[in-house]
C-alpha cells in the first residue's frame, strides 16, 4: 500500500512520494555544512589511500584532488551553492565533485560508508575546535595569573556559606578559579588524545575489504592513533559526550566565578566595577547599570549541561553501531563549542577590565573575621583547640552584649574568659598579620600566593609548547 | 581605569570600548525576532491602554498605530531591516517606529519595561504556538483512532519485557500509544491556561504608577486573566518550562511507539513495512531500507529534554525578578516547538502510510501465549490461580522437553498434570476466542477495543469544538 | 550451556544457579515495603471484585480480609518478618497471607499481575502523599500571605540583576514567591486527577478474562476514574514523572526564594536575621552563623530535578508496556516526595522565623532608585518618555559627578537639563510616595498589595475546602 | 524576635529552639558514616603532623592514635554507636575520641576544618572505591575477550538501523563493546590522578598557619600531589562530578550492549538464550522468562546520569568555597559506586553464562547482505564505486520482484543489469568468504578479530600491573 493510499484510508495529513517535513527532518546540511573543511581534507586523504589500493590511477587522483581544492576554495568562499538533495555536506561535496570532474568521482567512495567519513570528519574538526578553546582558556589563566601577581596586596573578606569568614588575600581568590580552569585545560588535552583517533577505513560496520592502508590515513590526516574496532568506530560518540561533559563542567567553574563577581558589584558588597562594555542599562530605569556579562555566563552552564543531558538521553539505550539517532551530535557539539569560546572571551574580557574598590574591600574586614586567629592565640599558649574555639565564641558574644568591635575588648574583658591572655593578644588585629601566617601550600600568605602564580605560570608555558608542538 | 587600560595591564584580550564577542554574546534579536508579530500586537494594546491613561493623545494613536501596522507588513514580507543597535526585537521595532513616525515613538515605551513586554511577547506567541500542537496532535491521534477502527480484526503478539506475552489485538496497540498522546494534549490544555496570563502593566519590578488599564489591555490581547503580582510576573519563566516540560514527556511518548515500530519493522518481525517516504538507504549497502524516521522520532526525546533540563538548571537558585540569565528560554522555547511540531508530522506521516504484514503477525502468535489462557481453564474449572499457574508452567516445561507445541499436547499429557483437564481445553487455542475473552473495559475484546475507539473519538470532538472556540 | 559451565569457559566470576548480586539488584522489596498499606488496601479490593465475579465464595473472602487486616497490622506495629524470596511488596504481603489463611490466598491473584497491582499500589500511595504536600504548601503560603499582611509596611529596594532597581514593599517580596508557590498547588491538584485513576484489573498486559468489576474497584479504593487502555495502564508512568517535574519546580521556586534570602542575610546585606533553630556554626570559625537551611533548601532543587532528569532517561525509547526498567520508579518517586515535604516544613519554619532589620531595609533605599520616578515626573508634565529616561540618566549622572545624591541636586541643576523640572520636584523623593504611585493591579501599593494578600487568603480557603472534602 | 513569638506571630507550624524536621534535614550522619574508615585514617595522619608541629606531644600522640584505633575496631565489628548531636562521621568520631581519651581529643582539630577533613575522606573513600571499579571492569573485559577468543568462529548478521547490514563475526561484536569498556577503565584512572591529591591543611578557606607539614600528610595517605589552593580545594567537587559522569558513559555503554542483548533474546531474533540465574518469570504468564537483569542495566543508565545531573544543578551558579550545598556530594556519589559496582558484576554474569544459538545467527544471515560485496565484485572489475552500488540494488530489486534470494539470480539475470558479471559472481555467495575480506584493522576478517583479542588481552595484563601497584 503506498502512501498516498495509506493517507486517504485513515486520513492522515497528505503525503505522496516523499513528505517535506519528512525531508528537511531527516537532513543535516543546515548545520554539518560547517565540517566542510574536515571533509574535504578526510576526501583528499582517502583518495591517496584508494590510489596506493590501486582503485583510483594516478591520473584520476590527479582530478580528485583539484576537484577537491575547488570545492574547498568555494566553502572558503561562501559560493558554494547548496542543491535540492544535498541531504548533508558529505552527498553536497560529492555532488560537486562530479560535477566539477565527472566520473571519478563516483569512485572516491569506494570501500567507505557515510557512517565512518561523518565520524572522522567531526574528530577533525572537534581537534581544531579543542585547539582553538585550549588557546581561549589559556589566555583566561593567563590574564587571572597576571592580574593575581600585580594585586597581590590587595586583602578582602574571604567567605563561605556567604557569610564573612577569614581575611583573604584578593589574588587567592583570583587564583582559585584559575586553578580550577586550569584542571579544565588539563582534561581537554586528555579528551583531545581521545578525539584523535582515525576511524576511517571502518566502513559501515564491517570494515573494509580492499587494501586501505588504514596507517597512512592516520598519518595523513594527523591523527594520533587507528580505531580498534569498526563496529564501535562507526557507532560510539564517546569523544562527543566526552566534549560535551567537559564543555559542561568547565562553564559551571564560570558560572561559579560569575557568581562571586555578581556579589562582589552588587552595590552592598561594591568590591568590584565592571568596565561598562561588559555592563548594560535598563530601558526603564536610568539608574540601573546591570552585570549583563556576568548574567550570560552564569546562565550559559544551563544551556551547555542541557546539551550534555539530551544527547545522554540520546545515546542511552540505543543499539550498538549507527543509528540514526547519532545525527543529535551535531549540533550538540556545535552549540557547546560556539558557547564555550564566546564564555571564555567575554570572561577574559571581564576580568582584564573591571576595577577593584580597594578601600571598600579592605574596608569589609571585621575583627570578628579573627575570631579563629584569636583561638590559635590561645592554642599557641597550650589550649586545646575546641576550648579555645570555645573561649573565642564567649568573646565574640561578649563583644556583641557590648555592642562593641571584638578587638575592642579589653584585656580584662578577655581575661574574664581565659587566664591565658596577656597584653600581646592585640598583635591579633592586624589582617595582614593574620593572612601572613598562612603560609603553608595553597594558603592565603604572600609566600604560598606568589607560589601559586609560579606555578600556574610554568604550567601555562608547558602547555603552550606542547600544544604548538600539535 | 578604562577597559583597554586594563587589556594593557594584565594582558587580556584586545578590547576597547565595546567588545564585540559580548554584544553578539548579549543580542537575542538573531532568534527574538521571531516574536516580531507577538511584538507589534502587544504594542499596538499597549498604545490603547496609554491613550486612555492620557498619556497619549488621540492623534498620536493614530500615528502610532499605522506605523506598528507597516513594521507587521515588513516582517510578514520578510523584508525588515535589522540594524545594528538592534540588540533585540523590541528596540528593533521601537527603533523602526521613530524612523517612520518620530517623537510619538518615544512615547510608547511609558510605564513599560522590556522585563513585562519580552514575557508579554513569550506568552503570545507560545499561546498559537499550543494551538498549532494542538491541533498537530489530534490530527495524529485521529489519524491511530481511525486506523485502529479500520484495522481493529488484526490479531499479533503483545509483549512484555519484550518478549511475547498475549494475543492482542493491533488496534489495541495502536490505541494504548493515542490514549497516551490524549494525555498529552489535555495537559497542554491546562499549560494553555497558565500561558494565558496577561503580564503587561508590571513595568521592570514594581508594577505601574501610570492610569493603565491591565483590562483593557487583556481583552485586546485576549488573555483569560491578569497577572497578581508584578515581581513574579515579571521573573518567572514556568510557563517555559512547564512547555519544555511538557514537550519532553511527549516526545518520550512518541520515542517509545517509534521503539515499538523500530522494533516491528526489523526483518526478524516483519509485522510492517514503512512507506518509503519515511525511510532511507545506504551509502554503502544496496540492499539496506532504513527507518530513519523513526530513529530520528527516537533521538528527538533527548533534545526535548535537554532543553528542558538546561533551563531548569539555568533557573537553579536564580535570585528573584528579572536576570538577565532568563535570556535562555527563547531558543529552548523556539527549538521545542519546532521539534515537536515536526515529530507530531513526522509520526503521523509514518502511522498513516506504513504498511501491515498481517500473515507475519499472525503466524507469530504461538500456543504458548495461551498459557495463561491454560491455567485460567483451571480456574474456572476451581482450582486456585497459583496452583493452576503452576501446572500451567509444568504443561509449558512438558511440551518443550517433547518440543513440540504447547497445544499439541495431549489430553492424556494435561491430565497427568492435573485431572481438571478434559477434552474442552481445545477451546483454549484459539487465538480468537482468547482475546474475546478479554471484554473489561481497556481490554483487548473487540468490543473493549471499539468502546476506546468511541471514547476518544469524543473525546477529540469535544476537544476540536473547545479549541476552535479559542 | 549452565551458567556454572559458562563461568568455567570464559573465567567470569563465579555463579552458580542463582547470583546473590543479581538476586539483590533484582529486588525492591528495600524500598518498595513502603507500599504496604496500599497493597493491602488494593488486595482487600480486590477480593471483593473477586467474589462479585464468583471467583471467591463469601467463606474465603471472610478468610482473606481478616489475613489482610493483620498483616496491616503487623505492618503497622513494625513487626512483619520480610523473608529470603520476598523480593517485593506484593509477594511479602501473599507469601504472608498463605501462612496466615492457607489455601484461599492461592486464588487472590487471580487474572490479576504485578503488573496492574503496582501501578495501583503507586497511585494509592501517591494519592496520599499529594494530599500531604498539599497540606504543607498551603500551610507555608498560609504563612507567608500572613506575615506580609503584618508588615505590609516595611520598605526596602527591590532588585533586578541583582541591583536595587525601585523601591517595594517587603510585603511585596513575600508575595511574589507565594504566588508562585500557589501555582505549584494549583499544578499539583491537576496532577492528582491524573493519579486518581484505577489501572487494576488492566492484567499484565491484556486486561481480565473474568466479570472483574473495574466499577466496583474504583469505588472500594476511591478513584475518580478508569484506565482507558490495559497496555497504557500497565506500561505508563506518566503520573510518577509528572510528579517528580512538579517536585523540580516547586523545589526551583525555592531555590529562587532562598537565594534571595541567603543575600538578604549576608552580612553586606543585613536585611534579615535566621532563627538558630535554623542555622549553625563553624567548627573552625567561632564568630560564624551560617544559614545552613537556606543553602540545603537551594541545593534540593538539583537533587529532585536529578530524580527526574533520570527517570526520564530510562523512560527514553523504552519499548511499550511493562519493562523491567519501570522499576525505576519508585526510589525516584519517594526521594522527591521525602525531599519536598522537608523542604517544605523547613521553608515554613525559616519563613515563620525570620527576624527582618526594618531600619537597616529602610536605610538601603537610596535616591538613585526613583530614577525612574524622576522621569515619570517629566512624562507628566509632557516629556515622551524615551527623552525623559534620557534626562534622568543625565541627572544620575551630574550627581555622580557632583558625588552628592540624586536627590540633592537643586531646582537649578535640573533645570539646565530640561526646563520643565520646577520646585515641586522635591515630591519625586519620597519613598512612600512613590511606592503608592503603583497601584495597579500587580503594584507594589499598599491596596495592590492587600489585593494580592485578600486574594490570596480566598484561594487557600478555597483549596482547604476542595481538598479536605477528598 | 525568638522563632516561638515568630511562629506565633504568622502562624507557621510550631517551633521551638531546634526544630526536629531541620535537624534530620541538615544531618549527614546516616550515610557519611560510610566513610568512618576514611576519616579515622586522615585523622591518625593528621595527629602525627601536629606532632611534628609540636602541636601534639608524643605522649599525645600515643593516646590519640590507639583511641582511632579502638574507634575503627568499633565501626568494623558494627558496634560503634551513633549519639543524638552525631551530626556527621567527623564530629561522632571526634566525640567518641573525647569519651575514650579525653582532653587530647580536643587538641586533634587544631588548624582543621570540616571543610577540609570531609574532602579528605571524601578523596579516600573514592580512591578505593575506584579500584574496586576497576578491578570489575577488567574481569567484565577479560571475560568478553576470552569468551570472543573462544567463539571467534561464529558468523552473525551485523545490523545497522536494526536493519540487516552485513555479515560480521559474533566476537567481532563483542569486541566492540570491550573496546568502548576499556575507554571507560582508561578515563577511570585519568579520574583517579585527579582524585589522588591531599587536601588537608586547607582549613575553612584560607590554609593552616600552623607548621602543619603538608608532604608529611601526603606520604602518610598515601597521596599523590597536594592541592594548590586553599579556597578551591575545600569547595570544589570536580572530583565527584567526573566520577559520577564516568559512571554514567560507563552505564549508557553498557545500556547499549544490554540492548543489543535483549534483541537477540526476544523469540524473534533467537540468538542467544540467558541463563536462569538471570532471567526471572511472569506472576501472571507462565510461559514466561525475562531478561530482567538486561533490562535492569539498561535502566540503570537513566538512574545514574539522573544523580550527575542533580549535582551539577546543585553547583551550577553556587558561589565559590565551601557551602552547605555540597553536602548532595556524598549521597550522589555512593549511589552512583554501588550501582555501577552491581551493574557489573551483573553484566558479567551474563556475558559469562548466556547460550549462544548459533544455527539461528547463522541461518539468519541472508544473500541480500551480501549485496554490498556484489558491488564490490563490480568495482574489482573496474567498475565506479556509485556506479556499481547502483547496479548491484538493481540486483537486489530483480530479486525481490522475482521472489527469489539476491544469490539466486543467474549469471543471466546479471549480465542483463551489467556486462562485468561473470560465472565467478558465485564466490561472492560465501559468508566465511565475505568477512574474510575484512582484514584491514578493526575488520571483521579472523586475523583482524583476533588481534584485537591480543590487543586487550595485552592491555589487561598491563592495567593490572599498574593498578596492583598502587
Amino acid at each position: 500500500m503506498a502512501a498516498t493510499e495509506g493517507s486517504k484510508l485513515w486520513g492522515g495529513r497528505f503525503v505522496g512520494d516523499t513528505d517535506p517535513v519528512m525531508e528537511k527532518f531527516n537532513a543535516s546540511i543546515a548545520y554539518d555544512q560547517r565540517m566542510w573543511d574536515a571533509d574535504v581534507r578526510g576526501s583528499k586523504a582517502y583518495a591517496r589511500a584508494l590510489e596506493k589500493a590501486e582503485l583510483l590511477t594516478a591520473e584520476e587522483v590527479k582530478q580528485i584532488l583539484p576537484g577537491l581544492e575547488q570545492i574547498s576554495e568555494e566553502w572558503s568562499k561562501g559560493v558554494f551553492v547548496i542543491k535540492p538533495g544535498d541531504e548533508d555536506i558529505h552527498t553536497a561535496n560529492e555532488r560537486r565533485l562530479k560535477e566539477l570532474i565527472g566520473a571519478p568521482a563516483g569512485k572516491l567512495h569506494t570501500g567507505r560508508s557515510r557512517n565512518d567519513q561523518v565520524v572522522t570528519d567531526m574528530r577533525l574538526w572537534l581537534r581544531d575546535a579543542i585547539s582553538t578553546l585550549t588557546e581561549d582558556a589559556l589566555q583566561m589563566i593567563s590574564t587571572m595569573v597576571e592580574r593575581a601577581a600585580a594585586e597581590i596586596d590587595v586583602l578582602f573578606p574571604g567567605y563561605t556559606h556567604m557569610q564573612r569568614a577569614q581575611p583573604i588575600r584578593w589574588s587567592h581568590w583570583i587564583l582559585s578559579h584559575a586553578v580550577a580552569l586550569s584542571r579544565d585545560v588539563d582534561r581537554l588535552q586528555e579528551i583531545r588524545r581521545r578525539v584523535n583517533i582515525l576511524p576511517l577505513g571502518s566502513g559501515a560496520i564491517a570494515g573494509t575489504p580492499f587494501d586501505i592502508d588504514r596507517e597512512l590515513l592516520r598519518k595523513e590526516l594527523e591523527f594520533e592513533d587507528i580505531s580498534l574496532n569498526s563496529m564501535d568506530a562507526t557507532g560510539q560518540r564517546d569523544f562527543v559526550v566526552e566534549f560535551l561533559f567537559w564543555a559542561s563542567l568547565c562553564v559551571t567553574h564560570l558560572s561559579k566565578m560569575a557568581e562571586d563577581l555578581l556579589l562582589y558589584s552588587t552595590k552592598e558588597f561594591s568590591f568590584i566595577t565592571l568596565s561598562d562594555a561588559y555592563s548594560t542599562g535598563s530601558s526603564l530605569m536610568p539608574q540601573k547599570k546591570n552585570a549583563d556579562s556576568l548574567e550570560l555566563i552564569r546562565s550559559k552552564a544551563g544551556r551547555v549541561f542541557g546539551q550534555c543531558a539530551g544527547f545522554m538521553m540520546t545515546l542511552k539505550g540505543l543499539p550498538s553501531t549507527y543509528n540514526k539517532d547519532l545525527q543529535e551530535d551535531k549540533e550538540a557539539m556545535f552549540d557547546c563549542y560556539d558557547t564555550v569560546h564566546a564564555v571564555l572571551q567575554v570572561t577574559t574580557g571581564v576580568m582584564s577590565t573591571l576595577k577593584i574598590n580597594q578601600s571598600v574591600m579592605e574596608a569589609a574586614l571585621s575583627p570578628d573575621m579573627l575570631a579563629t586567629d584569636l583561638a590559635y592565640y590561645l592554642v599557641r599558649k597550650g589550649m586545646p583547640f575546641r576550648e579555645a574555639h570555645g573561649v573565642s565564641g564567649k568573646a565574640v558574644f561578649m563583644a556583641e552584649s557590648k555592642s562593641i568591635a571584638l578587638n575592642q575588648l579589653t584585656v580584662e574583658d578577655l581575661s574574664a574568659l581565659s587566664p591565658l591572655f596577656g597584653s600581646d593578644v592585640s598583635s591579633v588585629w592586624d589582617y595582614r598579620s593574620s593572612v601572613e601566617q598562612y603560609s603553608a601550600p595553597g594558603g592565603t600568605a604572600r609566600s604560598s600566593v606568589l607560589a601559586q602564580v609560579e606555578h600556574l605560570r610554568n604550567w601555562i608555558k608547558k602547555l603552550k609548547t606542547v600544544t604548538s608542538a600539535k
